[in-house]
């Protein structure tokens, strides 16, 4: 096989700023080869959350995702968002298909246990969490998954995760079936992706490329331990 | 071949109630063989359109999507209600796929032209939006689509499509995949998956069965006139 995947999260300003996202999307549909299109949306989940009166709790930075706000991402992540993505991408001859873990169950997470904080349904995941089979599959098929930052806990619930684990987990995970996984995370100005470059390849990954491009600060250590964890597993 | 595909349209109280879309999913999961579930959400949309500000406008009992709405049904079609169903039907060991017809273009639709009255972002489909092809890679990798009623005109924008049509061109399109579609409304109480009575056959697609359940004036003459053309066609 020589078979080559590109993952890529974006988030920050390339998400919240229409114009932004317009010219990333166009950038990301000049790609060639697979790609696995990965993204949250805060900043747009909170000002619709004003207007429905949710107020947004967080603890030490991290927000709580009760019931509402877990409805509140559900709409937003999975549907505003995703799907406006999906249906840009569509125009560019990109057969671009929207997805949380539910949906094909491509992505199983734990609801967090409540320890001194109840993150409410925050779920989190490992390299083990991903289904490979049912995301080559639609790989294989054609389809080129635009993946929001909800999974599910296998019970009938969503769960909200980390959208730079998620995009972590999926390399590690994918690294098996493909020669190449290139990781790129973007968060900045539109034309980034034109201007990429590498700032630490991971090791336990056989030549798959970990690129983060103007990582001040973004990418938290936190997302870098569970990506060393979950490689080392 | 001998393959059978069961597309069932679920609105009103299954849908509007957190109990009754419980319990039929729970008689959905018990179906054997493929499946496509079709779902709107129209009270639901309301409600929170309400907590937002967003006034509903009706011409002659049809609603038209403005800006605002077509972001609402987004939301709450393509998310939160989408999001659930799949989640839920994952449970079930039904692996569930929520798609809107901008995923994998599965359905495609023309932005209704303005006349008389400019019903917005409204999507008019017959049998040839339908894209057989993505659909039929989805079932025969073992998926099982949960569509909800937005389409997609090509050009980057999600479109509000009727569910009832959605469901009868999904059967007619298909009808040549298969060799039995069968097509269920369901609108009432939970349980009627259990008690269905066939109401009228299509005599335009060869051994497809059109089920109608309860079937009180659910069902309108310009779903039905539809699905005459489309099958004419």
């Amino acid at each position: 096989m020589n078979k080559e995947l590109t993952i890529v999260k974006i988030g920050g300003k390339v998400i919240d700023d229409e114009a932004s996202l317009e010219q990333f999307l166009i950038d990301y549909g000049s790609f060639h080869g697979q790609t696995i299109l990965v993204h949250g949306g805060g900043k747009i989940a909170s000002d619709i959350g004003e207007k429905m009166g949710i107020e947004p709790v967080y603890h030490e930075g991290r927000r709580i995702t009760d019931k509402a706000t877990l409805d509140l991402v559900t709409m937003v992540y999975g549907g505003l968002i995703n799907k406006k993505i999906v249906a840009t991408i569509q125009t560019l001859g990109i057969n671009a298909i929207g997805l949380t873990g539910a949906d094909g169950n491509v992505l199983k997470a734990n609801k967090r246990p409540v320890k001194e904080i109840d993150y409410g349904f925050a779920g989190d995941v490992s390299v083990d969490s991903v289904n490979t089979v049912a995301l080559n599959k639609l790989l294989n098929a054609g389809f080129s998954p635009v993946m929001c930052t909800l999974t599910h806990d296998g019970n009938g619930s969503i769960l909200n995760t980390n959208a730079d684990t998620i995009a972590s987990i999926l390399a590690a995970a994918l690294s098996k079936s493909y020669d190449v996984v290139e990781l790129v995370y973007c968060f900045e100005q539109p034309g980034v992706l034109e201007d990429l470059e590498s700032k630490k390849v991971i090791p336990h990954i056989e030549e798959a490329k970990y690129i983060t491009l103007k990582a001040q600060g973004e990418i938290n250590e936190g997302m870098l331990h569970i990506m060393d964890t979950a490689l080392d597993a």
